[in-house]
């Protein structure tokens, strides 16, 4: 079993003009003295479980071990169920509608799970909307202080959690087609394709790859790092993740391209 | 008297763009060595003291005990007083201007309060309007030591502390009006109506009420919880703090019926 | 030497939508125990390494002595070194582009410094990008933990470091020209114009200034504080940091004025 953690990583979509992530905080502290929360974002897009999911399972493997907490939570209230995962860092807790399986495949898998069942570490309040507060918060600062996982609610099936669908690359002409994963602050656009993906058609650092996006052709140069682009040139490069991105030296490519998450993008050797 | 905090739970209207914040962490962790600060929000639009005091009431009993630093300020440099109030779970820092009344009463109401005139507790700076850094986040660090409330300034009245202005619904036709309080970030619309009014006109879950908005009328339906409405269709909930709130599934009240912070809306039966 | 720091103040352009802030605070948590971390902001407009000078100085007197970390790194990937420079609180980490010059002279100037070429301190990645994740938050952790600067790198010298360009006031007809440092939240216009400098021009406060934007005369006058300005009055100010702001009471300056970071101010007595 995991060691108590006392540590818990905190992302949600709850922004922060209103109170809501504060008070999910000040509810962990007040039930496990000591514990130190990080927030990994709370400006995840409202409901948008996909961004959400992707952008832990980015961060997943620099956190500290302990607890996570994530609520992107569009059908709250429905059948959907809130559940604590253990995994061999510790325990992810969340709504189980997709948001956590990518950071638990990430840390090694699920060892055991549950719903979060036990009302008794509840927090009982005046309306049923606010399972942040009310459900996720308390039990990942529970399960900070050391409390055995399945004291939490009923023991369920680790194969029976929500999967997240995560876009697969295809082949498509000569080349191959992917979408965009993630537009990142400076305008990066990251994709789901893997370096070895380009390579095996045959293309090395330094090669031009056409990049077709709806009715846009243009050329990107693959290069090792942003500073090798020229002003305004196009560029695809082997992001801090591993994955490939699009990206302007100092400007945004999103913008340029006008690309946003799930935006399909061909990548092929030029025509 | 309350026992010494080590806590403070910060709200402003700073914004985090500015290092307005930081600084003012940076001056109580320098005063109160071991301070754990917890940022209730600092988005607050600048200048509401409305808006701020309904979210300070929100969270008010979550917040762990020790002190409350809340600065919206918009009369710093007038003869408007900075102020301390003693609660049973400790303290409120802040201007005399209505900011802390809801939160105080939330809270069982003042004990003891004094005006930070002490100037020993200021710190000196080359200009005179940054309150917040140079004698409200001090005033929070020195009672999170354990100084005694007293020798920050000149001890004052409980009952002449400046009261918030908080909104009470009136008869309105066969029905009731009243008038937004708060719209979240997911475009929910809190109502200062509580469910027992809605019950006393008859209305009970599952009943249609009629909404009245400038010279806008819809229909909405008393639900339970989020999920139960359908797509697009307007309902009325007793939200997480037991008030009403307009709202639709997954998507935005307030852009549907351009409501905002003070619009007033009727709740009437169907005509 | 510096005492080994436990607090870690962390300024960047990373933003709060994406993990990296998140990221690089659990980076700095696993390798420094107990560390403290203050933000200062992240919201610095992306690869704005001027506004990010600014603010850090702003703020620099105020940090708790330990380590600053400042991440805006426009060249990163280029020959721009990484650095960690030593001063009396303590030791700055960031890039050598100017970013950290103006807060390493408000706390007195450098003792030593130090490319962070020793690898064995840095995080290896799956790409070359997020210099921040991988380099600069693991230095300013390892430092926070107490180890010897010159384990970092190679030292280099305190005099090369990258100086920072900042606007120096100028005569301009019997009067002073100057340009915005700042705009804050508020829409207050901070300019690089001390109140000596006014003085020196024969005004005094309660004085009529004529101020000169682009091709619009304004009258302002110089007041105490914000609260002596009459509705809509525009005023001059001696702001929290010692310089002249050009201000509303309750509004934006800013915006009355079309002003934003840069743009040329010319005062002098009205014509």
């Amino acid at each position: 079993m995991a060691e108590p953690p006392s540590v818990v990583s905190f992302l949600s979509d709850y922004g922060t003009r209103d109170e809501f992530v504060g008070v999910c905080k000040a509810v962990m502290m007040r039930l496990a003295a000591g514990v130190v929360i990080v927030d990994v974002t709370h400006d995840v897009a409202p409901f948008d479980v996909r961004a959400g999911s992707l952008t832990l399972a980015r961060a997943a493997q620099y956190l500290p071990p302990g607890v996570i907490l994530a609520v992107i939570d569009p059908t709250v209230g429905t059948a959907r169920r809130a559940i604590a995962v253990e995994v061999e860092t510790g325990f992810l807790v969340g709504p189980d509608n997709g948001l956590l399986a990518p950071a638990v495949a990430m840390l090694g898998g699920a060892s055991r799970a549950v719903s979060l069942t036990n009302t008794d570490y509840h927090i009982e309040a005046a309306g049923p909307t606010f399972a942040g507060r009310d459900i996720f918060a308390p039990a990942a600062a529970t399960l900070a202080t050391g409390v055995e996982l399945f004291d939490l609610g009923d023991p369920i099936d680790v194969h029976g959690l929500m999967p997240s669908i995560l876009p697969l690359t295809r082949p498509h002409g000569d080349g191959i087609g992917g979408e965009v994963l993630w537009i990142d602050r400076f305008g990066n656009a990251q994709l789901n394709v893997e370096p070895d993906e380009l390579s095996q058609l045959g293309f090395s650092v330094g090669a031009a790859i056409e990049v077709k996006v709806r009715d846009q052709t243009r050329l990107a140069r693959w290069v090792d790092t942003f500073a090798d682009a020229r002003p305004a040139e196009l560029v695809a490069l082997v992001d801090s993740y591993g994955l490939i991105a699009l990206a302007l030296n100092q400007a945004s490519a999103a913008e340029a391209l006008h690309l946003q998450a799930n935006t399909p993008v061909n990548l092929s050797p030029p025509s």
